[in-house]
């Protein structure tokens, strides 16, 4: 039975744990305060080409969006998110537990825009609702959408020129940024958003997100803010050590691509087979739709989820490839459809 | 330069290590559904002689206490501590951010017990004060001290009488164990508790404690506590790898022993050499009183923490051991002090 | 300028009045804890027909609501709400400030049913979500609306069966109860929820709550969640007072009928003039969709809301009658539309 | 049976029952935007001799108190109070319950000075613990005492200098502004903090407290604080029509000073009996010291509150004076007591 479940199935890349076995004895300062995390800020403040952010190394990506977001939020302020968004639905009522209305908005793919975001603002505008101050969005979305630089850009403004601030939820981010086409990279990232991370767990680290706070309503005591919420971790240094290990040589990069690359090949042999998608998605999500009974034999040697029912004989499934995934796994997958559709 | 500072220097125990990099690449569920997980908490259970508990692992000390607490609170109720209590002045207000004031009570060696607490219940026993629900505790105590089996019986009798809660924040619980004469074991400590846990971060470690709840009031709809904080790991695996090889063979008592080893000798040693103590501290942390002159010589070759000033030349420092405390370093620090002595 | 704005633009009703000036100088004790309190408590539960309730006095709806949904909930549980709920939309996010979700359910008529409530416990039904605890109505609805005793018997019993617990917010009650075909009563509807409120402040006090609890869950310890929340008034008395006046003869039943009447007066000769509603609504809240001039018209003379725009030339208007609505004023009204129509 | 436990035992001041009564049914906005709200603010603006300040009324203290606080605080913030301030043990942990600790310290006489506030400074000055931000003092304090014009300066010299706020709660303001020797007036009580208020309910209120915020940090957006909280009463007026009795002639003040000469009466009559007090109190409230024999008896006729045990036979009594407190049941009161000491 191969996991096509999701992409932390695994452990981690191995270059990571080479690099844990490497330092494991070495005497280090505790709470991220080690020569580890050091180089993997300056490694990463490098690709950002920008020396004027914080960044944090935080445990999962639930934790760093609450701990982000709740930090510069006003008792009366709340955060605006696509229904579909993570924290609007898949994380237990994380934002509502510090306080905080989540504000859901409607959408085609799971992208908001400045259209989508005006009636927003039209109708909140007054003491008996809350008002909005953050807008979170996920690169990819929950859909495996992504948002281009210049999506981004057109967001970043509006978000600019109506006081709010743009926090970006990175968990896949580089299988994003490995799209070419989207011309996204973390220094364009950075530029426009006040706030995002830059996912470990789902990309190669057995954990760990890296947040880079830009604007500086966020930057002030946030070790305070992290110490509260126990996200202080003694042994600092392990995200430390994985980050540092992700950034040589753009290693997050290349594990990115190599998940993207997997996506595309079954995205592009399942069209050809003429199965439909819920959504058109680039990233390492993909969401085609098929005849239960195939389901039932796919699911003879694969594991994936069902992700919504679409008519009483066909349902979307989703399929989420990884740095970990095997490619010969991935054309056993592909060949059972062929199968199937009677194409072998 | 060696640490003498605390029990997180290192990273992980090599045997833990061993099992991180053999189980790396095996396919698991997420979220702590895994193999390695449901194995530690076969062996924990075990260990506990009791099959009637929930067993949850957290990244760490400060997230399982603010998790585990405000579980239990309605809006109106409080935690009891110590004053030196980690929740009361090394959590950054962990608890109060949930809601929940922490009452402090003065001990004089950090340990609460029924004599303490009966004043606290007869001052807050109206609806204008908070109401007292749950008692914090941690074994061994942020001053090195023990609760021995005894005194925490009767300590839980106390709460089961007056309708509290016992918590026990077991951090460095491994060291308290190790010590024979406190005839503590995880069997008694679960039975004279509502819900504690046993550290793995300040035990081998490279992060995560084992929560175990017995009263039901915890138990229940725990799981959702853990996703709303941002607690469950996509990888839990690694929690459950690194508890499975502690528990093996009681790995974790076996390094707690040997910290408890280490912290005795130079105890003894220097005890011997007529130097006083803050505390008298059986487990891995010890708190000497010493000369600024000693001090000052001591750092050339040793970093750990000034704890207290107690006079103009004399400051009490603290020296935590590890199973990672190299045993040639530890008679360094004392042949140092020797010298300075005159002894040698 | 005559306001139809609201049901609280004037003071108290005449008789709260003189009870107020007859016992200003009497001494009480405080905290509710004085006389008249408990002479409208005996009085209350006399009208409620049942002993075994709860009842406090609270100066005003939303923090009524907000103390009462947030006593019982545990931190991953959440309260579901019509989309047009006042706890949704007009609290500024109180409920979420005590770090709770609110669910929010589209419905046609502002009332929440069996049918609209299935697909969302079937939603949110794992701990990724938050977890469904407390159903919020308010009768009448924030769009005149109101359930009948069949209706609220009928999603009582929903919520009996699948663990959830009913939350009556009437700020309008006696409205609702003065509607005969409703077969409402105080008594029944303490029989088909687990806490409600009857309001004061919009029949005919000057501010005041009363809140009763017959679920155990909401009684334990509610005058410390009072407490804590600053909403224990020092002059409690004032709230006991007026509301000893309203139940004494029914007088709030007599308020709600008058004002029910004036609305049904309203109603009626617009339907005549072929006015169309936005909402079918017997209570005393009605919502005519008029043509913008003669709204202009109107404007000369009466103050009321603009609720919706429904064209280019149609708004729909918010009209609310109170105990303290003068006669000749709505039939001044009612005739500058008449005159509009050409009628008169 | 006569009370002295309180100043809130009888209803308003005649001329605030006058003022409702006259007002009743005239029609007026809700929300505390009404001409009576609007009135009182510009006379409190007028004795403040300040137009630059934000005004609200709430209803009661602790609400005051906890929206006040909450609204300046980020996460990891909190508030230092004497430890017998009201806020850290009468108030149910509304703080707290806010999200933020309460820092307590000891103090002689109920008040904080520069000197007291220095080592809490020096102890909370890193992430590990909470970060201190609003100092929260009382004048007159809960123990009577009052700060004079050049203590509360000193302390806001302080507050200025180390990057806290200062905040007066005002429950009895106006018996310590009519003490001419502490030089205070709502003037300078504005020009010394960073927001106060100036206590109603007390003071001849039915309820109502009237807050004055000076320092821009807590002005911004605070209707909505005052929405999410459930403080804005919808008959705002209630409270506009109390304060704009109370500010009219000054009658805040003469109040007040009647209140104090009755207490200073009684101080002066019991000294010349070489009665003790437990503190030095020139306010509305005393703390004599009495023999228990003496109490039973004083309780044929009268109600207090016993304050503190001193000693096997003597108890600290409190008694509070108000606007409503008779002189001859005063004299009545301390005749008792000199008959017993066999004077009369």
């Amino acid at each position: 039975m191969y996991n096509l479940k999701d992409d932390y199935s695994e452990g981690a890349h191995p270059k990571i744990i080479e690099s844990l076995v490497k330092s494991n004895l070495v005497q280090e300062d505790g709470y991220s305060m080690d020569s580890f995390s050091k180089e993997a800020i300056r490694l990463l403040k490098q690709e950002l080409n920008n020396d004027d952010v914080d960044i944090h190394f935080i445990s999962g990506g639930t934790q760093t969006n609450l701990l982000a977001i709740s930090s510069v939020l006003r008792p009366h302020e709340a955060c605006i998110s696509a229904t579909t968004g993570h924290i609007a639905t898949h994380e237990a009522g994380a934002i509502e537990a510090t306080g905080h209305k989540v504000i859901m908005v409607d959408t085609e793919d799971g992208k908001l825009n400045k259209k989508l975001l005006k009636p927003v603002l039209q109708k909140y505008n007054f003491e008996y609702a809350v008002k909005p101050k953050v807008v979170y969005i996920s690169n990819p979305t929950e859909l495996g959408t992504v948002y281009s630089k210049e999506e981004l850009k057109s967001l970043y403004d509006y978000c600019l020129g109506n006081n709010l601030l743009l926090y970006l939820d990175g968990a896949r981010l580089a299988s994003a940024i490995a799209l070419e086409e989207m011309e996204l990279s973390l220094e364009n990232i950075n530029k426009y958003s006040d706030a995002f991370f830059l996912g470990g767990t789902k990309n190669g680290a057995l954990l760990g997100e890296a947040l880079i706070l830009s604007n500086d309503e966020f930057k002030k005591d946030f070790r305070y803010i992290l110490k509260q919420k126990g996200a202080m971790l003694a042994k600092g240094r392990i995200m430390g050590i994985q980050f540092k290990t992700l950034l040589e040589d753009q290693l997050y990069l290349k594990l990115g691509a190599y998940a993207n690359g997997l996506a595309k090949y079954t995205n592009n042999e399942l069209r050809n087979l003429g199965i439909e998608f819920l959504v058109d998605s680039p990233s390492n999500q993909i969401f085609p739709i098929l005849e239960n009974n195939l389901i039932k034999e796919l699911r003879n040697s694969f594991n994936f989820y069902d992700w919504e029912k679409i008519s009483e004989d066909k349902t979307c499934i989703r399929l989420v490839f990884s740095w970990a995934t095997k490619e010969e796994k991935v054309k056993e997958f592909v060949n059972i459809i062929k199968n199937f559709k009677g194409i072998n």
